[in-house]
């Protein structure tokens, strides 16, 4: 009796000592990893486990870019020597396999989550003070409290932006459109209208200036704008829409200063993403955001609460899935594992977007480097070929490297590559780049023939 | 009248800085880079410009890889959501195409050199002397002479050997075979057999022992012997082939240590290569060979006489386009470039074997690093697992990776991989590894996710 009685009045408090709100993959990486020191740990999250990556990001969005490589392939086999009718394609049944693979996915997060012996807190969790979190009602108090909340599409405030979707509705479409206009000329954008265009479908990427992936290297910029354009999705350019209305006929129309663009089945946002900061309370724990209402933290993930710390997509910087995981499984050695130094370096991270074909990049721009070193500092070598794989197509898609070293002795600063094969080429450059690669030693390794990779280090 | 008698009597010997003997790859790198350095160099070709590489080599089997590759993703359509009805496969086109691509290769080749303004000389190259080179009864001298004529396939000595083509021959079949029967467990037996496999012909591969490869670290011996048969290559163990017998019908029929196989349409012997260097003169020069009759040579490839080279496989070691290229690009520099201390390191050489899944090979396999530094100065980090690109199919070929560390500061001496995306993936490692990362540099590069190359910095 008197137990119940005094539950009523003031639920007891769980006392953990690693509270994670966020159960994406940051959040995930840095509980499991806290876990293995021996502490206490708990997660929070309202969704399903896995967060962006799994459920509408990385995951799915590689398994529709591996659906659209099926479609190019169908293309070449002719020049292959392969007669093939192409009598359909069933979204639904990739759609399926699709969702099938992410509930397994998610059934792996949850039980890893049990294996680490990491408590699973289902709801929402919002901060109540520096050491407490409350989800439905329960109080949960830790002196390590991590936010790892991810991000959100960004939806434009226009009349009838609602009748568009953004990538979590990518995920959810039950069937192919017709036309689809995408907005936006990020990698999210150019990631998702690379997919519809490749599978036939047909496809307008809108975008404010003339080229996308506009804080790429200006190489990359060109040849993905150039390669959309030459796979048959239109580029529309110097275009911002106005309003969206929805016809009688459930098409809808798109006005942009431009022009009008009607018989639309599916508009896409792709303009950016909103860091998760609202909503949890940060005012009660006086956690700053900035005026993007990012959190705002130092290099180490704190927060301008001691004891309080952020990584991942809510603190709108590097938005990379392993990033978030390597922010959280250092901070988890630095609080718990006595690695007091450690932290993740922002600096020289490798990152592919998987256009058509794929571009991987690293370190600075050649902008960047200008700005930084000065013109005269800078030895830039390109590479512009066609890869052997087209050698027997009328097709040619071209590779394009460029390597930016900073003299006396040509350190490479930045490797940018746009081509066939350069999703599974960057990573290894990346470590070698991340040790101070000179060009010299890029040299130094014999090529490997007949690659792509082989020109990266060959170049004059 | 006179200067016609005189050269009947002796032909005027024509002069040269660099007398290159082999228009291949190591050859014509070698010559070419000469050339820039305002030397006077010519080259000696018997056959086609680009030797074994680009005619019955690298180039027309990567073209026959890929188009494998296409029969390969032939079969995952339907598990992507693409309904394909398979007509017809033609040989005799992609085998047209990939000819016009090496008779342009060829091409380019030619005019490459003679933009390089070396003199190209059509015929068979014999030392006279340690300073001339007779082709066609012409006399052509030098102070330095390269040799650089490459090797050829082995043909075993015994009866009915004659019916079996080689590598060679696998380039000139005008049609697909019915049945083949491979012989030989090295790389090239490995990717022959692979794409016989994979194009749907009832395909043998014979070794002497129990794996193929076996050259290579256990685990790429392991995986790729198990590929062979997961992917419907018989992989016949323990065998030898004693005799071959043409039968009345045109099939041959093989006889080994163990069985008869009959029916056979295409008996392919790769079992190993041989150097191109006997009738090349070596004894009138006083050229060393050792008892393989490889040219011996020293770490700069310099033979036993002053002022000729040897490189490439006529000196049997490190068979591979790149590494003769390497080599006699490095030669050049030395010779003719001031740089004296110039040679190629052999040591760290990254390759890839073009199997089904691709494999990657860097450093010391696992059973030379014990040997080397003792197990307990090991750490061996792997990874097993299947690519995203299986989540959707009911098939999965699984990607292993293998690290080989040394402590106490685990430097990567050795990096094994077997998997899709495997061969583009390699060449960045090798430039880290040939720098001498270690572990903890690996990982101190972010991953890139999704892709299969994460996993190698994301080691446990």
């Amino acid at each position: 009796m008197t137990k119940h009685f005094i539950t009523k009045m003031a639920p007891i408090v769980k006392k953990f000592d690693y509270l994670v709100i966020g159960g994406g993959s940051g959040g995930l990486a840095s509980a499991r990893r806290a876990a293995e020191f021996g502490i206490k740990a708990a997660i929070i999250e309202e969704g399903r486990w896995g967060g962006t990556c799994v459920n509408v990001g990385c995951v799915p969005k590689k398994v529709m870019y591996n659906t659209a490589l099926h479609a190019e392939f169908l293309h070449d086999h002719k020049g292959y020597g392969f007669d093939v009718d192409i009598k359909a394609f069933d979204w639904r049944r990739i759609k399926k396999s699709r969702d099938d693979y992410i509930k397994r996915l998610n059934g792996i997060y949850e039980s890893n989550l049990e294996k680490s012996q990491v408590e699973k807190i289902e709801g929402h969790g919002i901060l109540t003070s520096d050491k407490t979190v409350e989800v439905n009602g329960q109080k949960y108090e830790a002196d390590h409290i991590l936010i790892a909340t991810g991000g959100r599409p960004i939806v434009p405030n226009i009349p009838g932006a609602e009748y568009g979707i953004t990538s979590d509705g990518f995920f959810e479409l039950e069937d192919l459109p017709k036309k689809v206009v995408v907005v936006g000329a990020g990698y999210i954008a150019v990631e998702l209208a690379g997919i519809f265009g490749a599978l036939g479908v047909d496809t307008s990427i809108l975008i404010r200036f003339d080229q996308v992936l506009r804080t790429f290297d200006s190489m990359i910029s060109k040849n993905v704008t150039d390669n959309l354009e030459s796979g048959g999705v239109k580029v529309i350019k110097q275009s911002v829409v106005s309003e969206v209305t929805k016809e009688g006929d459930g098409t809808l129309t798109i006005q942009t200063n431009n022009e009008k663009i009607s018989n639309v089945d599916c508009l896409l946002w792709a303009i950016g993403r909103l860091p998760n900061s609202d909503n949890l309370g940060l005012d009660s724990a006086g956690v700053n955001v900035d005026k993007h209402n990012n959190i705002e933290v130092d290099e180490f993930q704190n927060t301008s609460v001691k004891g309080i710390y952020a990584l991942g997509d809510v603190c709108g910087k590097a938005l990379l899935t392993p990033v978030a995981i390597a922010a959280g499984r250092r901070l988890a050695h630095r609080l718990f594992d006595g690695q007091t130094d450690l932290r993740l370096d922002y600096t020289n991270i490798p990152t592919v977007v998987f256009s058509h074909p794929p571009v991987g990049t690293i370190g600075l721009t050649e902008a960047e480097a200008e700005s930084k070193y000065g013109r005269e500092k800078l030895k830039i070598y390109t590479s512009n070929f066609v890869p052997m794989y087209y050698a027997v197509l009328e097709k040619k898609v071209r590779c394009n490297m460029k390597l930016i070293c900073v003299l006396p002795d040509e350190k490479v600063v930045g490797l940018h590559i746009v081509g066939q094969g350069c999703d599974e080429m960057l990573q290894g450059f990346g470590v070698a780049i991340k040790m101070g690669a000179t060009k010299a030693q890029f040299d130094e390794c014999v090529a490997i023939h007949p690659t792509s990779s082989e020109e990266l280090v060959t170049m004059r």
